[in-house]
């Protein structure tokens, strides 16, 4: 086999065969097949696209590329969870205890943020002590002790996706449906889920912008999952603005604090029980999604998914006061309120740009080397649809400088004001084939 | 700049401007812009094509990546002539004398054969001492003194087309238009003449095999030409079977010379005159192709031409005795004849696999490391159209070995005879513009 002949292949719009693709993934990961054929290829897939099974054939082999977790000494079924990502997401550390409070077993590799979207680690290491890095003889441990962990994910796990997303990173081959599907699908199938739940976020903070490409990701992807034996199912959220009402690390895990006790924002309380209900199902804790939501409300009430939390963070190595005393990590210098030019309806909240806004502050890294400051962000206080009046707070900027003016620039330039604006519709669609 | 940026530009379908396609060649030639990037951009360039100003610009930013040869001491207009490559193309051989013989002065730079296309450089290599590598001043004086010269392409000309056409063999984006057209015009940008003739061919033999896309890298090719300011036609011409009857290099070397003493294959000769009148023409030594034309009869008539072929050889080192005596240097050991099986009409002879039958002979490379045998080739009996009997000799084969089973079979795989057939119309199109 010639990889020249399998890139002329792609190109002239064939499907390559399963030992092609294994081929092309064996050889690239150990360096044998050069970047610059690889980066080729990538672009003819931009092009050509692929068909489910090649797609799945890409990603079984990109997770074979590694090590493949084992979690079978976990009783029950491991579903595991995604977010495509987004602005002011902190549904997973509401649902890791909340759903491992009603039964179902959580082990839960997360990622870091990158650009405007944060990441459940960062958010998770504003609590002092917590560690995200253990083994992964202690990772299966603490599931089964106490059916919960969120963790970093292993260097090994899927070679070949770390490798070639840097390559795409570089030649403008990020946004293809196949490429994005089959790096997320090998991770977690390398992560060792037996089921997955899909967060697939549309509208300016998320990756897909159109609602037509997030169905077709949410679709390609429950495709991989059903043929790779893993059942997945795919929710298409709203990215238009934030979820909730924090952006940033530790106020998020306030915020998420907040939530477990009871006093979440409606729609980041809402978002945790369609997710939530569906985990509980594919994990056989409930039979219907009506009877997994009561589960998780009365675990919310009854204080039960606050309590696992604070054994995740006691497990985790985490400073469990914060529970009970969440201002403490609440650490920025300063604050200032932005005051509502004029009075009216929000109509707009930018996603995406309130995330750089947020991470001009700090709370986010432009590129992978650098460090954030995990206690600046900024609080909402008005969404999309809520009336304001004039010189009213839209939001709290916690900032440790008082160099800010750009970031209320580029916050009023993206927050809107007008005469009436609808709520938007919080799930678009739920993907189930 | 970031590469990055261009590559997705490029994808998205916009045109790069002249800045940007300047910075993309200079850096990549300077090894700053990875080869991971410009196959990405030369797969992206595959898709979404170039606009004529987009072409233009590459043609000359490669053309600029190295020496520009000066020719301005050579007095007239220096005309170039360029085949996009076939089998048994002899033209050159016999157009650099026959056109330098009515005073049009011919300053040229070939190339070595690859695959089934053979390469005048080789073929000339043919004539004992002939000298294809002289400095860039002898050639000069050369022209200067009797009109004519033909060496190899200096090291350092268009080193940008060379570092791309490498890479553009591995990440199978060869076959792309754009950049057919800016690789051959570059080189004849950076070779220096004022006017371009090409010979683009079409048919099995030829690299663009339908008559479509050879009218569009013609009439891309002229329109570049005419942008960059170097007066430029295009001559489409037939490759469905090889043209003349010799193919390999001494055999050519031998029909060159016997072309030069009026005795040429009338397809060949037909040819000679079609791409010699405009040369002619383009170097303002006739005002009209019939005028042109009259003028290159009488030279090849009169001697005058097979005079000039002497004067080059003997310029250029080589033994000159070669003119009267051409089979001193037909030296193939072996010699066979291929008896048609049944009596008919020749109504194919598949010009690239003919091509590749002497190849196989030893006459082409299969890598650019290859050594040639100069003596081994084929000479055609029979061309498409013309009758033969059961037995009767379809075609020589010269060789320096008996292990010829074979090349015979593939010949006859790519010889048929039939009840009828016409003669292929050997010049498709004239392109000016």
């Amino acid at each position: 086999m010639r990889m020249v002949d399998l890139i002329e292949k792609k190109r002239n719009g064939l499907a390559l065969t399963k030992e092609e693709i294994q081929f092309i993934i064996e050889e690239y990961t150990n360096d044998v097949i050069p970047d610059y054929q690889m980066s080729a290829l990538l672009m003819a897939i931009f092009y050509e696209d692929m068909t489910d099974e090649e797609i799945t054939n890409l990603t079984l082999a990109m997770a074979n590329s590694g090590e493949i977790i084992d979690l079978r000494s976990i009783e029950g079924v491991k579903v595991d969870k995604h977010s495509t990502g987004g602005v002011g997401d902190t549904t997973t550390l509401i649902l890791a205890p909340l759903v491992a409070s009603v039964g179902a077993p959580v082990a839960k590799m997360s990622g870091r943020g990158l650009g405007y979207t944060g990441g459940t680690l960062d958010k998770l290491e504003s609590i002092p002590g917590f560690k995200v890095e253990i083994s992964d003889e202690e990772f299966i441990e603490t599931v089964n002790k106490s059916n919960v962990a969120v963790i970093g994910q292993s260097g090994d796990l899927a070679p070949a996706d770390k490798k070639l997303y840097a390559l795409r990173d570089v030649t403008a081959t990020v946004d293809s449906i196949p490429l994005i599907a089959s790096s997320i699908m090998s991770k977690k199938i390398a992560a060792g889920a037996n089921a997955i739940v899909l967060d697939v976020t549309t509208g300016d903070g998320a990756f897909m912008k159109s609602l037509e490409d997030a169905k077709r990701l949410a679709h390609t992807m429950v495709r991989i999952g059903a043929l790779a034996d893993r059942q997945t199912m795919a929710v298409i959220s709203d990215m238009s603005q934030p979820l909730g009402e924090a952006i940033g690390n530790s106020l998020e895990v306030v915020e998420a604090i907040e939530t477990l006790k009871g006093n979440g924002p409606e729609d980041l309380v809402e978002m945790c029980y369609v997710l939530g209900s569906q985990m509980v199902v594919l994990a056989k804790k409930a039979k219907t999604l009506d009877e997994a939501r009561a589960m998780l409300k009365e675990a919310l009430t009854s204080g039960k998914a606050l309590d696992k939390f604070r054994e995740m963070i006691q497990n985790q190595g985490g400073d469990t006061r914060v529970i009970d005393q969440p201002e403490m990590i609440l650490t920025a210098q300063y604050s200032y309120e932005l005051p509502a030019k004029s009075a009216g309806v929000v109509t707009k909240l930018v996603a995406n740009e309130i995330g750089i806004a947020a991470m001009m502050l700090g709370a986010g890294r432009k590129t992978k080397e650098d460090a954030i400051d995990h206690a600046v962000g900024l609080k909402l206080h008005k969404k999309i649809g809520e009336t304001i009046s004039e010189g009213e707070s839209l939001l709290t900027i916690y900032s440790n400088t008082k160099e800010i003016e750009a970031v209320k620039e580029l916050l009023y330039e993206n927050i809107e004001i007008g005469v009436s604006a609808q709520e938007p519709k919080l799930i678009h669609d739920i993907i189930t084939e």
